[in-house]
């Protein structure tokens, strides 16, 4: 291949978090398969370089602008100027819309072509709210409504060299979970889990299994609502009366579903063997063993965008910033995963 | 030491199931630390010992009867008769007693003190129902009631030695998960998790790791009901409400308990090292990840009871029945577990 590597665009998040530290961290130790882009305040990432002693040149640049190819210690920027120092650990809620206007600028440079996809630092839901952002809910539903769509899908992945180790695990692959369902109370789930919603979340699952992660025909494999997947009614019938007629709906159209299956049996080497993807029906269904057999080597990943958008699985942790001890594993997963992605999938 | 391997009695579970074969494949191979004596069909075993080639060499003994140490190819059994013949896969309704007698064997031995333990194979819920007991529900409510105690905690352990290979996890111990509520309807999980339910749940936890696990201030991480454990309440108010209060004051009682934590964070390296048993509120939030641990040798407890039981973790398996295809790898465990429990806990 002799095409460039992808542009990504790198949001560093919170600035009072650890979100700029790794984007440096990650800068130090150099990418590869990539052209990472930080998008955010030179200054803070100049200061919190120092701090940490990080030796990263910092080269401002311009959406558009040509971006080098990645090389250890150096990290392209594209400025989004804080609104109010920042210090780590110490939240200011003048910020927020600097944080906004870090995703506005990702986005946009999605859109217009200057970035294959974006990657986001994490950022703090409560002081956004607070900063008279009453509707914000989190980067996922923010970039949904910035890209006008209606559903997206909330997919986590391991670092597939992971379980190359334990050949068992998914045949050696990523372990991808999406979710049918996201941030609910739990007793609002059951009540959540319909035909229509089934459909939409698995045709886009399936659907960007094919154009973002390039497999031809690909496998999922769908948990139960209910332990033991219902036991024939026994135990809810919610399998029995939406999850089964719904997966055979989308067999008749082409889909290779396996399930529903109990979620205590479908996370063993048989079940996953040859399965591309599982859909677990909610948060703590699917994301207690993807997160362990992750270990700290996980990303999220939005489907259903129009653009190509990963993710750390943590968040701010401000005790830690500043403190340099702070972990890049995931987001070197989220930088990974972009890159894959946007290797293959169109960029509107 | 010089006392004696503690004599535990095997039920052999659905005859027609795998659980004859796992029990001659165990004493085919041999097993350490424990007298295990199967409680079933002599000519059953003797039958399917032949059919799968196992060169086992079974002595039939009454409860009381000295049992001899283990040696790999020899196996005592207790006789209880098959009311029919029985046939690798296929269910046979007048057999129901049978397998109920074995359970009852059992635990008479264990009350009696002729055994120090017992381990259960599977059996088939489905058909004991069919067979005219309407209100069975499983072996675990079984022993409740013949136990006469009010309540059970059902926990699932994992092979120790499997995470010795892998430090972070579980302090290289096993990895323990008890469940708040076992076999509910999702939707009915919620409204099951009340304060004194946790807190009866909990002490038993914290007694039985005490008395038959020998860890004299058992540490338990517990998990919050609702994803991200409530996220101080924006995604669920189970957490302010009941958990918190209620592991508050229990604390006050002297029990170490960690969380309420999200699930998807607590079983991460981090989070569970020194921690003895996770508590998980339900079924498919605690059981997935173990089982993803456990990878075929993980085994079941019952705690509560006045005697000792475990059981593997996996069906009758009607399909594989009679193939010797049949992997004993929870059957070891859980005699290894019912052996370490009996060497502690006072047996009734």
């Amino acid at each position: 291949m002799t095409a460039q590597a992808p542009v990504l665009a790198l949001t560093c998040g919170e600035p009072a978090g650890i979100g700029p530290e790794l984007l440096l961290m990650l800068a130090a130790e150099g990418v590869a398969g990539a052209r990472p882009v930080a998008v955010g305040d030179p200054g803070l990432l100049a200061e919190r370089a120092a701090a940490l002693g990080l030796s990263v040149e910092l080269v401002e640049l311009s959406p558009g602008e040509a971006v080098p190819d990645a090389t250890p210690g150096r990290l392209p920027v594209w400025p989004v100027a804080l609104r109010t120092p920042s210090r780590p650990g110490v939240l200011a809620r003048a910020n927020a819309d600097h944080v906004l206007e870090t995703l506005d600028v990702a986005i946009r440079a999605c859109r217009e072509g200057h970035a294959a996809g974006m990657v986001t630092a994490p950022l703090h839901k409560g002081v956004i709210i607070e900063a008279g952002h009453a509707g914000f809910t989190g980067h996922t539903e923010y970039l949904r409504d910035a890209c006008g769509v209606e559903e997206v899908v909330m997919m986590l992945a391991t670092d597939a060299a992971l379980h190359a180790e334990r050949p068992g695990w998914a045949g050696g692959r990523s372990l991808r979970v999406a979710l049918a369902t996201t941030h609910l109370p739990l007793c609002r789930v059951a009540d959540a889990i319909t035909a229509e919603g089934l459909t939409r979340v698995l045709r886009i699952l399936d659907g960007d299994l094919r154009r973002r992660f390039g497999i031809a025909a690909p496998r999922i494999a769908v948990c139960g609502l209910n332990p033991h997947a219902g036991e024939d009614g026994h135990l809810g019938r919610e399998e029995l009366e939406v999850i089964t007629p719904t997966l055979a709906a989308l067999r008749a159209e082409g889909l290779a579903l396996d399930g529903p299956l109990p979620a205590d049996t479908l996370f063993t080497p048989r079940h996953l063997e040859g399965v591309d993807a599982v859909l677990a029906m909610y948060h703590d269904q699917g994301l207690p063993v993807l997160k362990y057999a992750g270990f700290g080597r996980a990303a999220n990943v939005t489907l259903g965008l129009p653009l190509v958008r990963t993710s750390v699985d943590h968040g701010t942790a401000l005790d830690l910033a500043g403190t340099g001890r702070a972990d890049p594993g995931s987001l070197r997963v989220a930088v990974a995963l972009a890159a894959e992605m946007a290797g293959r999938g169109p960029t509107q």
